[in-house]
């Protein structure tokens, strides 16, 4: 067993922790993955220096390190290894907003939630909003170039990181990008860690765009007797227009929702769409009929509301869809993604998987992107239950590679998901990435057993 | 030297040219580059294997090779280097619109006005837009992550670009990304492909993803008294919206226009910024008095149309701003950038760079973006203005990332400005460049001596 002790001497009071109890919440992120391992330490850093301390201990020891932001990964990408080193960034949460340049500059342990106040205050916004907005770091977003709701029409996290400061795998910092817009100069290394889910080096830094304040939206829940008839909808409103939200709930998911907080959702309904408008005022009336024309195609109800804190209600019983269904048992989140005009076809076969193994499978999704969770539910102490559900799991994958689709769209892989990798990506894919990281974590160190 | 016979043979007729008076067209691009080399052949690809086949060829005789588009490139990215094998994408230049996902599928000879044009049928919209994108090729833009003039809303080439056919130094063939609008399995490869500026692969198909058609534009033309003066306005207008255009033309690009083609631009005023807004309806009216009024606060002559031809006129002066100035004189081409409210300081020292080094310095630029493309003119007979547009090309750029800014925004490092590269991004992040290359071409034949 390696020898912690120059570590901790090396680091302030407090930034290292080796008790076991106060080590067990740095094991799981909320996969709750059972076969998460058990740190040698965790290092609690305060700021890019101690990072790199942490870092270069490590690859002397060959050691590897786990980095974690907030813990609300839903891949397993942050659960520990048995005898890691976890690297916490939840200490670094400074953000700082240049309005001039309209970018934040922050630490990876800042909530999303963090820099859109920061920002609002400025009237800019950060638009990037996964669920757990308010409770997920932007260092996670950035490993996992995390998605969310407005995406459909505002993009993903990739699309707003000008800058990373990176601490890499033999413990060097880089600073890569900076404050200015475009840039092309050198290879586009920046790109290239967002998304790589701390496997080829540790963020201590983001800086990333900001834009104007979003503008009033105006609000349409329609509820369909069927999820076919909601994902055709889904198809005849992109084909037309980019709605600023576009989000599907079956109708499992809006039971378990009005179960965990009511508010007078459809119970009946096959599924509802959420879907919203941020246009300026005539062209938002104008995408707000089309909306509700491609519905009520579909035989669809049709509620509309300009009132934003009404709204926000519906938005609010979307996001909550994964606390709502936590509580029905035990979960294997599924994060699969098709080409939005093959999205009816991938909730068909997710529907057909949930019946031939006989397990529940409520879904919701970012509807627009074609993105969809669907979300096994098991009981974990009957074995067959779980062995069903993780048979569905690796079927629900399947199915949405089968469609040129993706295993996943915004969760990233983690380790959850790393052994259905190879059959998205094919050999010579693997091969590649491999070969990156190979060139950039010799050691494989960083983040061993997560994503590739 | 190499015989190239066998490789003549393993293709059709006329696929692999030799003859010196037929290659003499691929030597260069549109930078003239007059150190441009000779090369052994050129392979005029007809498909991917042919590309595979040149590929395995070179990499079997250790020979360079030079990818090519359409030869637009303004920083010598695609010229030749003696011996090497130049392998021209033009011939691959089929585009197909699949209209339900949204996406054009293109072969990377297309041109950007091929895929605009593709998308048009379908009232769907390609946004990128390099001034030349009526002659530059897909391939191209995806080797630069080429920007454009629409970018300071819609973004630049990586922001559309979903999937990739990518030869690698080896022949093979991977295919990255696909139709689906999210996806993060795996690292994100995708986006290292775009701007590598065929270092590490050569593309031989792309996704690309399109949006609803742009709606009506109102452009505005406001006449300056001096530079720093637009570009201050240009600051006051992006602190308080995104506008679909905002370029800058200088008084020496104004009156190179002219004179290239009239249409009755003010020759007397320091600085021209041609601006448009895409908003709909009111929201466009809002947008442009917002825009009139922060360049009336510059003391500004403001001139505002909503009549697309009329607004297209100034654009197209606007886009003529390279041709134009290339009747003047031989060329050294910038694209420097910096965070656009540096964007004052960064124009003034130009002009001091200019006044110094007794050379003219015409100023274009996307001027939104912080990027902005000098244009050093100097006479190529005499030694002395040959001398001192290269010192003063070299400080522009030393200007450029003293500010944080940039060497390239848009155009690439090429051969043009590979020596600058370590001074901007300093040896660490050289070495990391450097790495990752390795990686992936670990012979080095893929376009060797350009961008890093």
């Amino acid at each position: 067993m390696t020898n912690i002790d120059d570590l901790v001497a090396s680091l302030p009071e407090g930034v290292v922790v080796t008790e076991p109890d106060a080590m067990e919440k740095y094991r799981f992120d909320w996969s709750r993955d059972q076969s998460a391992g058990t740190p040698l330490a965790v290092v609690r850093a305060e700021d890019a220096g101690q990072v790199q301390t942490a870092v270069r201990w490590a690859a002397e020891h060959g050691i590897g390190i786990v980095p974690r932001g907030a813990g609300s990964g839903l891949s397993g990408g942050s659960s520990a290894v048995d005898g890691c080193l976890v690297v916490s960034l939840e200490r670094m949460r400074a953000v700082q907003i240049d309005p001039a340049s309209q970018v934040a500059v922050a630490e990876p342990g800042a909530f999303n939630a963090d820099v859109k106040r920061a920002a609002a205050e400025h009237d800019l916004w950060y638009p990037p909003d996964p669920s757990s907005f308010e409770i997920c770091s932007i260092g996670g977003n950035v490993a996992t170039n995390a998605g969310g709701l407005c995406c459909v029409k505002y993009g993903v996290t990739t699309d707003y990181v000008l800058g990373l400061d990176v601490v890499l795998a033999d413990g060097t910092l880089v600073e890569l990008g900076g404050k200015r817009i475009k840039d092309v100069a050198g290879l586009p290394l920046l790109k290239l860690f967002v998304g790589s889910e701390g496997t080829l080096g540790i963020v201590t830094r983001v800086i990333l765009r900001l834009v104007p304040r979003q503008g009033a939206r105006s609000t349409l829940v329609a509820s369909f007797a069927t999820v076919r008839q909601a994902a055709d909808a889904v198809v005849a409103i992109r084909a037309v227009l980019r709605p600023s939200m576009l989000e599907l709930m079956d109708r499992a998911t809006v039971n378990a929702v009005e179960d965990y907080k009511p508010m007078g959702l459809d119970r009946t309904a096959g599924a509802l769409l959420i879907a919203q408008s941020d246009a300026p005022a005539a062209a938002r009336s104008a995408e707000m009929a089309a909306m509700e024309s491609a519905c009520a195609g579909q035989g669809a109800e049709v509620f509309v509301t300009d009132d934003p804190d009404e709204g926000e209600l519906f938005v609010q019983a979307r996001r909550s869809g994964f606390p709502a269904l936590e509580r029905r048992g035990s979960l294997l989140l599924e994060d699969v993604g098709a080409p939005v005009p093959l999205l009816p076809d991938l909730l068909d076969a997710i529907a057909e998987i949930a019946e031939r193994h006989g397990v529940e499978i409520p879904v919701v999704a970012h509807a627009g992107d074609g993105n969809t969770h669907p979300n096994i539910v098991y009981d974990a102490t009957d074995p067959d239950s779980e062995r069903r559900a993780r048979l569905a799991f690796d079927h629900v994958m399947s199915a949405a590679i089968a469609l040129g689709g993706t295993i996943t769209g915004e969760h990233g892989v983690g380790r959850a998901k790393r052994a259905a990798l190879p059959e998205q990506l094919g050999p010579d894919v693997m091969a590649l990435n491999r070969r990156v990281k190979d060139a950039l974590d010799p050691q494989g160190i960083l983040n061993p057993g997560a994503a590739l």
